[in-house]
């Protein structure tokens, strides 16, 4: 039996990693690394960062170069599934070749692993073929939305009311009328003209990380100052990650 | 100027804490409880327990008696507002009588400050009234939500799928037809049968604490089962706190 842990590392902050991430760092012997090319190099490095600062024992690092994925696929949703079996397989073969039976290893994902992360799913996966027994376990960590949350000083929900989490995929045509508080993750290029300018957003790109910002403000009122910083961090830096919440005006 | 920072502690586990919040205990002179009764005494030991494992320096608690709630209101969000200036004016008066100016005090918050949490509310409160320069920050915790979804083994999303955190109140009359993947918080009494029964449930109680159940499996299946969990549990313990997800089943 082969131990795997997957943990949830925050999103960029070192010190959003809880103590039993810490923990279980201590005793991983091989961390397994999928490498998104180039322009995440940041991701990685961070990565490498947490691992060099916490695993106290011999580790090795094993990167792998995450298999293409089709960007703009006619059916997102089987070419989502197409990717995530090319990933299984590759996981699975490079846990045998790397994780001695009865070792410890180790998969850092970011922010929360429950929250838009396909590595859960990868070990299903990986559970399911049966060629490989593993005995794995899940450790939370800090998502985008609670850095942005925090770093606002805001609560996410509105005094007893509901919170529903998204895509900006999801939002292209507009939110759902009742909507009341949204938050709107993987939108590669935010749009808010379809948007009612009456919407408060409370927007972050780079939480947790040195380069964070923030703005909020009514949506009619920044939406353009958003666009334009994002573009220009985005040119800066080479990449972005951003995370957003809507908040209806309150019409009580 | 007095400090005051917001700390999410977590759901019961005290290896939750990430490595800013023992970072943030550790410069806290007075940690501030609000004291829920006797049937919460378990959860103010942890606090206890908490602070007294993490803060390095000498420390106060100060422990104030929360004002008494109306838990059947009729108008419910008077009631919480009216709730939340009662607390508001109870915390104003504590932290001017017991923090010396430049000192810095805490308030643990359960789980993630951002979810279903009165504290930000509170503190925007005193800021408004501006009798009191407060400069305070804010410390994510992992939710309730992630440690269920750790626990469970689980992502709450189906890929790309939006999620959607609510309260038991508002699914007393079912869920939304499109409804993929819900989860259900503050529900004091989980009634389940009016519910299509092929959803899938992930349940859990005291999540993160010695304490834990989790139960999974198709609602229609299930349900008796959880009732009667909960039910010994609580009676048992004489208090409960559980959370689930709700899966609509895969029709594509
Ligand atoms: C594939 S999802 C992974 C989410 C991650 N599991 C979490 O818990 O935050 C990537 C999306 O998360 C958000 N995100 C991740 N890291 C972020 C950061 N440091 N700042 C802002 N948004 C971030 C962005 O919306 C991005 O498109
Ligand atoms: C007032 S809300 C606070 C939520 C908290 N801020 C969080 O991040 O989880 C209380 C609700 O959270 C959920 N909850 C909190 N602690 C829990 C635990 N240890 N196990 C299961 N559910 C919990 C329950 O649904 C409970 O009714």
């Amino acid at each position: 039996m082969r131990k795997l842990r997957l943990i949830g590392i925050g999103t960029g902050n070192p010190e959003h990693l809880t103590l039993q991430a810490v923990g279980a760092l201590e005793s991983v012997e091989v961390v397994f690394i999928l490498d998104k090319g180039e322009a995440k190099a940041e991701l990685l490095r961070l990565r490498r960062e947490i691992c060099e600062r916490f695993i106290t024992r011999p580790f090795r690092f094993v990167v792998a170069q995450d298999p293409e994925r089709d960007r703009n696929p006619g059916d997102y949703a089987a070419a989502v599934e197409a990717w995530h079996t090319a990933r299984a397989v590759l996981y699975e073969t490079l846990i045998l070749r790397e994780l001695a039976a009865g070792a410890c290893g180790a998969i850092l994902v970011w922010g929360d692993p429950a929250l838009y992360d396909s590595t859960l799913r990868i070990i299903d996966r990986i559970v399911a073929r049966g060629h490989l027994p593993l005995d794995y376990d899940v450790i939370p960590g800090i998502s985008s939305v609670q850095a942005l949350a925090a770093s606002h000083r805001i609560a996410l929900n509105r005094i007893g009311g509901p919170i529903h989490i998204t895509t900006g995929r999801a939002i292209a045509d507009g939110l759902k009328p009742d909507a009341e508080s949204t938050v709107v993750m993987l939108d590669g290029d935010p749009r808010f003209e379809h948007l009612d300018p009456d919407l408060t957003i409370y927007w972050g790109a780079y939480l947790g990380t040195a380069n964070e910002i923030i703005l909020a403000g009514r949506l009619g009122a920044v939406a353009g100052e958003i666009r334009r910083l994002r573009a220009e961090a985005r040119a800066h830096h080479g990449w972005i990650m951003d995370t957003y919440l809507l908040r209806a005006p309150d019409r009580r």
